[in-house]
């Protein structure tokens, strides 16, 4: 399966790229209820550790099992949780694109860095987005997005999505 | 705005992609001479903290309006100032275009890691680029490269471009 | 040498991106025996520390002259060498292609960061892919692959391919 995917022309790469790179641009913005209209209403995003899923436990560290869910989960965010403030910077690789029925799958790995307020920044968590997509009218949309991470040691501290 | 903007295609996206990479990779290579040929002469390049430019302070940690200033400044890099010997290593996000007037804007996300004689690695810098971009004869130009960095606790020990 | 190189379509770059893409997803789900299906049979695979390319001492850090010397290597990762276990997660920057003779070069910047099982995550390496392409029948295929890693301390370590 090396090369390009069948039936994926540059214009749809970029597209999927564009999707994945306006995700991450909009949680480094803090801009988290316009990131949230990047999901079909019937979505599912959740946040699950590798280390999980190669011992059969799915157990989430987040999970939204719709659009609602998830605008729901950011407004506690604003309104309610105590979390360390800080600043989000996602670095995402190169995407894979695949055609699925009516859709696309598309995965990518992404490093995310986190800085607070004294000015140091730490890796925060690296891991893959697994997503599928689906064009609504002619935008777009995330399906389902899976993110699956590496790191499991600092969760404790997961409050933003990734 | 997701999906691919408006008017930018894949071939204007990939040369715009390839001059980010032309960017990093001369940073990388220490080639810092042939880095500053990316920009038009009535350039400006300014590192920010996105600190102060939450706090309405416009302050720049770095500051050259010119391609001559930003010649001056590799110059004394080169000449004068003591700084540590390291190996820079950026990599890259995905970019965004947008076209803007007779040029276009363009933003990344960065990491920018720094290694030490004695073998260590460090993770220098996080942050995003903001450029506008401007076709001279036939090449790709930066008018204005503004990088808003998110890590400020090691900015006193910036000395090379990021 | 800014912008789009001369003869590379979008279509090429996307090509040799999935490439790059596959060469870093295949090592982070560690599978290793499929990564090495990337290579041509007779082609070379090396290590090599950036500080002692500069000092022109050409040691190698790890080197595998043969599809087959890879495939021993893996085999001997797998039934044989004892290492910490980890995941992988590979975060690869924009590829440079540029067409020479009957093939194609690339390049990219790299950013490696290991996972293990108490679930902390490091910095591994940063480096550089230098990398010569062929295409076999229709699909596109690595010829010799230099890693130049800027990380010199933590080599010692160094049990999986970067």
């Amino acid at each position: 399966m090396t090369g390009t995917p069948r039936g994926v022309s540059p214009e749809m790469h970029l597209e999927v790229t564009m999707l994945f790179e306006e995700y991450g641009r909009l949680l480094d913005a803090d801009s988290l209820e316009e990131w949230t209209t990047l999901f079909v209403p019937d979505c599912r995003y959740e946040i699950m550790s590798r280390e999980n899923i190669e011992q059969n436990l799915p157990l989430s560290l987040m999970l939204c099992d719709s659009r609602d869910m998830l605008d729901d989960r950011v407004y506690s965010l604003r309104e309610a949780n105590v979390f360390n403030i800080h600043y989000d910077c996602h670095i995402i690789g190169p995407v894979r694109v695949t055609p699925q029925g009516d859709g696309w799958t598309a995965t990518a790995a992404y490093s995310l860095f986190q800085s607070i307020q004294a000015g140091e920044t730490r890796l925060f968590s690296v891991g893959r987005y697994h997503a599928e997509l689906r064009r609504v009218d002619t935008v777009l949309r995330i399906v389902r997005m899976r993110v699956v991470v590496d790191t499991g040691a600092i969760l404790t501290l997961l409050a933003t999505p990734i």
